[in-house]
């Protein structure tokens, strides 16, 4: 398998490494690399390490010959590189495209109208950390490789998106773009606008010193998604804003409630805020 | 010090731990420590482990000669406890009493009201585990201490609270009680009911299994806290309940504004979803 990677930080990295080390007892068994990425800074450094064989100089010497061509940038990024792709210039062959970004809709529309050959994906797996520096060839290891194919995709198009899954140590779930977005929207976006939300509210006022010098772990956890890649938390509002403002309209219901029970007269009523807590509690007990 | 330790959990526990551990080279120098749990596990366990000295029936008795008394329990227990020990048979001596709860004002107020000589304690330091089973010598190492003593609290007593404080390895902050709740309103109770309501707002939806097997470390940081003790978070909502309720307010203004940002008509602006995402990073810079 002739691999193409359009970006080379943390996902496009860690496929680069998962493909090359998790099948240790198969050196040269049929797969190269090919890596490009907009600064240069990670191709040069994957190929000084052995990691990748080739590192071109621009996206279209990176494609030539390639059977996949993964787009490994955030939402946004992959938009202006499918629109970069469909030029004439660009030789695509029989290469089939996919992508590892965090919304499906918006990406497999515009490689629809492009014409290009795509079927989205997106691992679900991530870290704190970003570069190729941080990337892990056990990144993906049992983790959950969305795979959403437009319904006439060839089968064959689809095997080759879920064998890097596969390859990466990840099982391949197949999913319509819509669900995968409606999905992530709940369980990945409106976590991240509440840890926003939550800095907003606290950070910006003027009690901020004092207030952060009592911060212990709980404060940590539920602002960490935060302290992310403003591109990626910008692609995704971008790219999924309708999913995203259903989730947190619901967030808001959920809040306003709770304002009720705390301002109630007379003060709150003990029973009824621990039967909040006990449901919630039990709607995790299986997590 | 003679030490009356009231719940013996996460808190209470490595406290015991940390008086017994935390000074190696000084066995025997002059700590004692009596513990008593309504359920009375802990303390049998801790006494067995050589960790107290005494596993007293009753609070009354384990209370008998303190030099200090810990009320080592959730916010609605502690107030309970204070009604217990402003009984007349109850003997406190000499003893000063402080408390390791989530909220102070509720707490000091209901001290003063019984006559209790009290001065209110917080550190700041926590645990996913519970109970004795999970306490560390080291859970209050570097970490901040609240001493929220009443305004004509005798020093001496302030200073016992204190030298507790050290004595765990944990850093003294004195702070008066209504700073501190609207402090940890902010820092600590709002994280706290915004991953509530993302489990509300998520995790009742009819679609909830097709999300959650996309779960991923956003989710389960996000999720954390809701997932904690029960008693807790109804006793911080029921006592720190107006602050909360503001700050409540606040994140809700912060959530508005986000809608308004993703129904915008025409589609989101991308240059201030990235603006508000780079603002958050950079309020974040310092943490």
């Amino acid at each position: 398998v002739r691999l193409a990677i359009l970006g080379l930080g943390l996902i496009g990295g860690s496929i680069a490494r998962a493909v090359r080390e998790r099948a240790p007892g198969e050196p040269g068994d049929g797969w190269s690399i090919a890596a490009w990425s907009p600064s240069g800074v990670g191709p040069a450094a994957a190929a000084a390490a052995g990691a990748i064989d080739a590192a071109p100089a621009n996206m279209a010497e990176t494609v030539v010959g390639a059977d996949l061509v993964v787009l490994a940038a955030p939402p946004l990024a992959c938009l202006g590189m499918l629109d970069a792709l469909a030029s004439p210039e660009v030789r695509l062959d029989d290469a089939v495209l996919t992508d590892v970004a965090s919304t499906k809709e918006a990406i497999v529309a515009r490689a629809t109208d492009r014409g290009l050959p795509f079927v989205g994906g997106h691992p679900m797996a991530g870290s704190d950390r970003s570069g190729w520096a941080a990337a892990s060839a056990d990144l993906f290891a049992d983790r959950p490789w969305v795979v959403a194919p437009l319904p006439d995709a060839p089968a064959e198009a689809v095997e080759r998106v879920e064998a890097l899954a596969r390859r990466c140590g990840a099982v391949p779930v197949r999913m319509a773009a819509a669900d995968h977005d409606r999905a992530v929207a709940a369980v990945s976006h409106l976590p991240l606008l509440l840890s926003v939300a939550l800095v907003e509210a606290v950070g910006a006022g003027a009690d901020r010193e004092d207030v952060l010098r009592l911060a212990a772990s709980g404060w940590r956890d539920m602002t960490r998604l935060a302290h992310g890649d403003v591109e990626m938390s910008t692609g995704i509002a971008a790219t999924n804003a309708r999913n995203l403002a259903g989730r947190v309209r619901e967030a808001r219901v959920a809040l306003d409630q709770w304002i009720e029970e705390l301002e109630r007269e007379g003060g709150p009523d003990i029973d009824s805020l621990r039967e909040r807590f006990v449901t919630v509690r039990d709607a995790l007990a299986g997590d």
